[in-house]
């Protein structure tokens, strides 16, 4: 008997999990449909502010597999521009709009992967639908914007807010000949590190000419003929051609909760370990579906392509038949802005504080190679502990060159629940042209090992 | 009352001792002095190949404290040109000899840290003892050789030996213009990679200029008024106007043995955990001392100045009265060769087998950083794991730029005995800047889970 598989959205999550599906199942077991709003499958989002910024060459570099090589390598009938409108979980069926011819249809299934991915959080202010205004979501979206800035040749841009996508997008602008003001709610760039870890991210901003404003709300945006041209705030008027929309994405769970599949407490669908959903033989993955975080055990949402290409395959194996478990997640990321490399794992202060752990946050100055090693950079760790167990809580990097990538060791060692007091020993790499003889992880170890046994005699 | 600590050895592990104890305990309480044999204290071994091909400009670089720093910010009396000649466990005393004065002298202690660090293994060969064959273990011997080459002009080098110390002064002497041989006996240089991992690096010495024999035992020098001017070898006689010997070392512990202190099977001083020796009130550290390797549970002798340098603030703690302990190695190590990196952590195939594990090995090919983005680079990473248990063993890395450092979250999974099984959905950092979306490291645990399963699905 062949069975139907329906998979909506065709990025990352969604063609994981049928490619991994397909992997385990013939086309005489399974029948596979992707649907995909967008023009294009299978891509990296990720990179688009390198390709509008011109250090990736092209967009067409970031698309890993077309709707094409889908249905001849892997028989799976990847359909672009289709819409899905309606999940029908008894009826077994999805509608579907055809968006060039502008019918509507319906295919059924039986087993379904929703993988819808997640949209930018668009701010209910007057003009924000304004033309010139645009999220960075899709790879539409980064080529619409590509267009926009070859096509009208802006002048101004403003980004809002000023988060890892936002301070990506206003580099590259930047980088485009464009004049950019950031706009932060918050009292510094890139909250998603504790302020004192931030703060250099703010320097090199500024020393790369981007005009930061933080604590900063953003009131309206003004348009003119339907187009913007000014970005009120609540101290000033910023004249803006382009404005782009860095403020985060939410999970895209709308059309799953519409069939009355759960969705959790942080507005993703629910799932458990195999990327079940509450519906018998429905399974969700990628930016849409809800992460188990390892340190704080509640459901996150963390809009990342790792996670989505991870639980797209574990998905796709259980659909498959096989037995996969998505273990979680710790909440790692890295990003590239301005010449510095900044990383984050684990808890931030902020994060520890909310959940009411007891902790000590230490912060070192290192090296990332020996210090009189040409191209030796500056590299700034910060750990955060936990008083009571010593169990490393979260880190955070901001560094020069060669920085960023350490975040691993840290995030290995807080996926293994280790006490920085074992921390400090580990056996890790050395060489001159690679660290100094104590590496940076080390050193923050033991940093932090010394402020923890300080405390504790405190007391 | 006031005890007086004797420390033998002035370098990393020393040290390292030294200022440790000195932090807990001021000089009303502890004395100390350090003799020195050479000519400095405290420096980076490990660049002395930079500073002779000039990619460190001097060798002053590599000296991290002198003495005069110890004893003015330390109160530490370290002597350097004084070599210990005896230890005298039950006198309390070691009999010095001032290589200056030439006369000798004895100095009480009370306790005794043994840092003697290690010996280049020196062939028993025929014209070993010529001019121009140089050791490389100490910063004087790295001076000697930069004194020879900027003095003689020799335009033909010889390096016995093809491991990290050998290869290293192979690409600093090319780039110093001379013509360089590599003669190894074994089959592939760096013997301490598996042959497959291996192959890339004799490419790429070859590729610079190189010249490699493998395979290929040395068995005389040739000297000509009692300077060397050939390597002999099995098959071949190469001119050499200087011979570089790259051997490897061992543990330097003859002093501590002729003292009664044990000397274990690896031929290091034996230590347990807080580098306390046979003998009470007697330490060692470093590369003089054997170490405990947490996979194969046998002692070792590995020489690194970063156990050196942990080995001798262990050391120290203790010494100065608190307690502290040191956990064991793994074998973690790196190089960059020829423009390649190379890393190495756990055990390598061939100890796998000697130890009697039975084990899988899987290698994939990667890219450093996200396909499209610019300066992605190759990267070939091997994994050895245990079939019975699905426990990582041990990893290699060969790459290029941005490759090798990845070692570090391979060596702290298998510091946490993790399984490949939970390794691949780790949550490692992704950008396009830093890796492609499944990391190297996933990508490797994944293939290699995938190589387990099947080999299991095979009994």
């Amino acid at each position: 008997m062949t069975e139907r598989l329906v998979v909506i959205g065709g990025d990352a999550a969604g063609m994981s999990g049928a490619s991994q599906a397909r992997r385990l199942k013939d086309p005489n077991g399974l029948e596979i449909i992707a649907f995909e709003k967008g023009n294009f499958t299978s891509y990296s989002a990720c990179g688009i502010p390198y390709a509008i910024g011109g250090v990736v060459d092209d967009f067409d570099e970031l698309i890993v597999r077309r709707p094409e090589e889908f249905r001849d390598k892997y028989s799976i009938d990847a359909r672009i521009r289709q819409e899905v409108l309606a999940i029908d979980l008894l009826g077994r069926k999805v509608t579907v709009r055809d968006l060039d011819a502008g019918r509507e249809y319906t295919e059924g299934f039986d087993l379904l992967l929703v993988a819808t991915g997640a949209k930018p959080i668009k701010p209910p202010l007057p003009g924000v639908d304004s033309q010139g205004v645009f999220g960075v979501q899709t790879l539409d979206d980064g080529m619409a914007i590509e267009k926009f800035v070859a096509d009208e040749s802006p002048q101004r841009a403003v980004v809002v807010g000023g988060g890892y996508i936002g301070l990506e997008m206003a580099e590259a602008l930047v980088t485009r000949g464009l004049k950019v003001t950031v706009v932060e709610l918050a009292p510094q760039p890139m909250s998603k590190l504790d302020p004192d870890m931030g703060e250099w991210v703010g320097e090199k901003m500024r020393a790369m000419g981007i005009e930061l404003l933080t604590s900063e709300p953003v009131t309206a945006f003004e348009e003119e003929g339907g187009r913007v041209r000014s970005v009120v705030t609540e101290s000033r008027n910023l004249s803006a051609d382009v404005v782009v929309l860095g403020l985060g994405v939410k999970a895209n769970s709308d059309l799953a909760a519409e069939a009355g599949i759960t969705v959790g407490s942080a507005g993703g669908i629910e799932v458990n370990k195999q990327m079940e959903t509450s519906a018998p033989g429905v399974w969700a993955a990628g930016d849409c579906a809800e992460k188990y975080h390892r340190i704080t055990h509640k459901p996150v949402v963390i809009p990342l392509g790792t996670h989505a290409n991870k639980e797209g395959r574990v998905a796709g194996m259980n659909i498959g038949g096989a037995y996969a478990t998505f273990p979680g997640v710790i909440g790692t990321a890295v990003s590239k802005v301005c010449d510095l490399e900044v990383a984050r794992t684990g808890l931030q202060e902020q994060e520890a504080e909310e959940l009411g752990f007891e902790y000590i946050a230490s912060t070192v100055d290192s090296t990332t190679r020996a210090g009189y090693f040409p191209g030796s950079s500056a590299i700034k760790i910060k750990l955060i502990v936990e008083i009571n167990t010593g169990r490393l809580l979260g880190a955070q990097i901001v560094g020069e060159e060669g920085a960023a990538k350490r975040i691993d060791v840290l995030a290995t060692a807080i996926w293994n629940e280790m006490e920085v007091a074992e921390m400090l020993n580990m056996d890790l790499s050395y060489a001159p042209p690679f660290a100094p003889v104590w590496d940076p992880v080390l050193i923050a170890a033991r940093k932090a090992w010394e402020k923890l046994e300080s405390s504790r005699r405190r007391d």
